[in-house]
């Protein structure tokens, strides 16, 4: 076919232009039961045309169900997963994802989905754990990978997000390469580690967030590309949820306790490296640092966003590391009205590395993420609403957390039910599924207050974390929990952890029940 | 005072002789409420002179419960830790420990206890962490330790455990120094890293378990050094578990499990470095290992044991490092007695590198460990029985399991009560408290069978948990669980990780109140 000039312009390794094809023409190359891998992470960076094509090769055909893929991302795509997942067409999906129509489909038992460390994730699909019954000794059959410019090795320039590409396309039976021609390219922005495995892995380098030691594109052997497909559309990102009088209460918690840990001795003034999730309570804290006047910061993350572009233009932050750049329209021109200058403030790495505890503990990271639920003991659930309901997956929370030097939660301390404006209390007496445990939370900011558990026994962290952090409509049904697990624990000796186990539930239960977690008495026990 | 010739030979920076005191002498130095910190790991190692008189002066003058101490020691110390638990004398202890008499302590409330993992707890304390709540900035007011020798700069030669000594003793106010003139001299076993903190940390420069970078001794600064106290007591380790047909069963299903692998090539013939933990699986699985003839195998491991001087002996083995070597008397005799041979196939580092994810994880390391309960969606309790109930710490547990190349978890499928032989599960619907993940476990062993879980979503591995690991006495009543669980998740769209939170808890409920986890019936849920 016909080859466009922006494509030409794009691609310098020439070989690749004689395996120009539209993405319908690819469509014969999927079988039922293939696994299959796409570039992308946080919704951008992800391959759009083959998807969309293969979506509408399946509403035509009436193949719902039929023509289904095991799909594996870095972590969420981009909408266009959405029309796979509400056409039957995935099997089985890790590690992350975001977007109704999927964890609806998982949650009707429709997908399986399981959920990895972002960190793990790709390195144990290059150790073939997730391919381990296939006859074939095939990893993945296709590597779907967004580029936006291959260089003349072959080698291909990602866009907004490394994520999971390095290893799945290190992996890969065949390659299809979607050069994006609408987006600007990326070129130079990243630096990559390709996979190696034990036993001849060598230390990562990094000791400060600057550093770079990779290579700026992913090598690829060009045998394995099949297709190279021209793609002309842009990621959207929603705008980013502003702060509000909740998320700014929490900032200003943390505000302080950033500058007392700082007059102590435990953290210099610039702080550490900062991981940040998404959302509007870190939006908050990003936009509270930078009102306290904190100066030289630093991040080690997983994602960018567009709070971050203010912090470099005010002079709060020197620069910025992640796997993705997760930005709104507005956001990606600034970046690229202003390319030389963030070029030298950003780099984009995989997401082995980016959340790779190795790096994250030398670093000393200051790791800050949104739970679901804590329980007064700090065990929390980052991922199943009511033990059982998968919103996102685990993400890097446990990357992060279990490694950070001060591994940080923040949410609000209640939340809405439809007939209780509080009905559902961020501190519970038991969480109902748990991601991050006891051992690996420093500290717990509510709306209500902050809660530093470093150094505390369980027993002196429930009462930390009940008076600092539950809402005040929970706080004595919670102190009530507490002292009849300690009064029942006091007769069986087993005062380490106090619980009822007959009630440990409870507040999950009322809340299925009853529409709140707020319950009118406590199951007796002896 | 007079010092002893074999004191002499032991301490060569000649200023401290002038130091040399009885442990009586020392009584008056310790304050109620002072944090200490001990030298020793996994009961070897540790202090014995001064805690033995700190127990006596206590209990001549009548000071339970009135001279007490924040105790922080690497792992468990020794058998004089027990006196000090039944005397009263412990206000707060981390992060972990072994014996009934602290366990009891802490059970009944009488002395606070909070576990972290081995390889963080060391560098929190250096942190402040866990004295930010002292008016005075100190750290610990004493470390006592256990030397085999003092070098010619002073510095500190450990004996058979390094633990968080490193650490301690950087942050130390005074130094104690016990020689241990009965164990011969470790001079030359170990490799020390001594703490750095961020943002000046490097990467640790191990790749391989026989690699050595740092010093063979700890430096101390020799002002801080108030005593030396001759000591002559040995360790005393109790003899081994010996294998019996269960731990035999289970290191069968691991051998052969090991064999596959390197069959489909994601083992290399040699396996990978191994981390074995304490007991007669582990030590039943070392066997089993040597009996199917793997050879040049390597270890990068927290303690380790007897069963492993049979390795080295009969070619197996090839090199070990951890950071204590916690032996019998006569495994103790015969590395003395082979000392020059040992000394090339052993190393012992500090905990924090022992332990370090950095490491285990570049080192692709085989991780195994024995869990109280594991559930069907594979999240596994390694330290409160019934969700409450202390009863060692989790250790390095989480440390290996989270960053193992293959993380393995094997137990008994059943446990004895006092009235059923099997009436306690190691399988049931949802653990009492979570140490480890379901993002943590590959591998689940029982001496029913072997649970891949390698890739496969909740439901999958609940069905491969329950038929190849359960008990036969628990299977039906599990898979009834699950069905149940899923014909209500289904009803609310939560068919992710289905649970019947009512029914949850109820094996553990029915334990505590009929003395088996064989429940008659679940409650109904709609």
């Amino acid at each position: 076919m016909s080859v466009s000039q922006l494509l030409k312009q794009r691609v310098r390794y020439l070989p690749y232009l004689d395996k120009v094809k539209t993405a319908d023409e690819l469509i014969p190359l999927f079988k039922n039961g293939m696994y299959i891998g796409w570039s992308g992470f946080t919704g951008v960076g992800a391959p759009k045309a083959v998807p969309e094509a293969l979506s509408d090769h399946v509403e035509k055909n009436n193949l719902q169900g039929k023509l289904r893929f095991n799909l594996f991302v870095g972590a969420s795509a981009g909408p266009e997963e959405f029309r796979w997942a509400d056409n039957d067409m995935i099997i089985k999906r890790a590690p992350h994802q975001v977007g109704k129509p999927i964890s609806k489909a998982i949650n009707d038992g429709r997908m399986l989905f399981f959920d990895k460390h972002l960190s793990m994730f790709p390195q144990d699909l290059t150790y073939g754990f997730y391919s381990r019954d296939r006859s074939d000794g095939k990893i993945l059959d296709y590597s779907i990978v967004e580029a936006t410019a291959i260089k003349e090795d072959g080698s291909i320039v990602p866009g907004p997000a490394v994520g999971g590409s390095p290893e799945f396309l290190s992996v890969s039976d065949k390659i299809i390469i979607e050069v994006n021609t609408k987006t600007p390219s990326f070129e130079g922005i990243h630096d990559i580690d390709m996979p190696v495995l034990p036993p001849y892995r060598k230390p990562y380098p990094y000791c400060k967030v600057d550093e770079k030691s990779g290579v700026n594109s992913i090598p690829v052997d060009p045998k394995r590309v099949v297709a190279i497909v021209e793609t002309h559309k842009t990621d959207k990102v929603p705008p980013n949820t502003p702060s509000d009088d909740m998320s700014r209460a929490i900032a200003g918690y943390l505000v302080e306790f950033f500058r007392n840990e700082v007059k102590h001795g435990r953290l210099p003034e610039n702080l550490l490296p900062l991981q940040s999730g998404i959302g509007n309570v870190a939006n908050a804290v990003i936009e509270g640092l930078a009102d306290a006047n904190f100066k030289h910061l630093n991040v080690w993350t997983e994602v960018l966003q567009d709070s971050f572009l203010d912090l470099f233009q005010n002079g709060t932050l020197d620069y910025a590391t992640a796997t993705s750049i997760r930005l709104t329209e507005d956001g990606f021109n600034r970046v690229f009205n202003d390319w030389d200058n963030f070029m030298t403030k950003m780099c984009l790495r995989s997401q082995v590395v980016s959340n790779n505890p190795e790096i994250i503990r030398r670093l000393g990271v200051i790791a800050m993420n949104t739970p679901v639920e804590v329980d007064i003991y700090a065990h929390a659930n980052s991922t199943n609403v009511n033990g059982s309901r998968m919103l996102n997956g685990l993400g890097g929370s446990a990357d992060f957390l279990r490694n950070a030097k001060l591994s940080i939660m923040h949410a609000p301390s209640a939340r809405p039910t439809k007939t209780d404006p509080t009905g559902i209390s961020t501190i519970v007496p038991m969480a109902s599924h748990v991601d991050q445990t006891e051992h690996d939370l420093d500290i717990l900011v509510t709306d209500q207050g902050l809660a530093d558990l470093r150094g505390l026994a369980p027993r002196e962290r429930a009462r930390e974390i009940i008076d600092n952090c539950a809402h005040p409509d929970y706080r004595d049904l919670l102190h009530d929990y507490l002292q009849r697990s300690e009064h029942y624990a006091a007769k069986h000796s087993c005062l380490h952890e106090p619980h009822m186990l007959k009630n440990a539930l409870k507040f999950h239960i009322n809340l299925s029940e009853k529409g709140t977690m707020k319950v009118d008495s406590w199951d007796p026990v002896d």
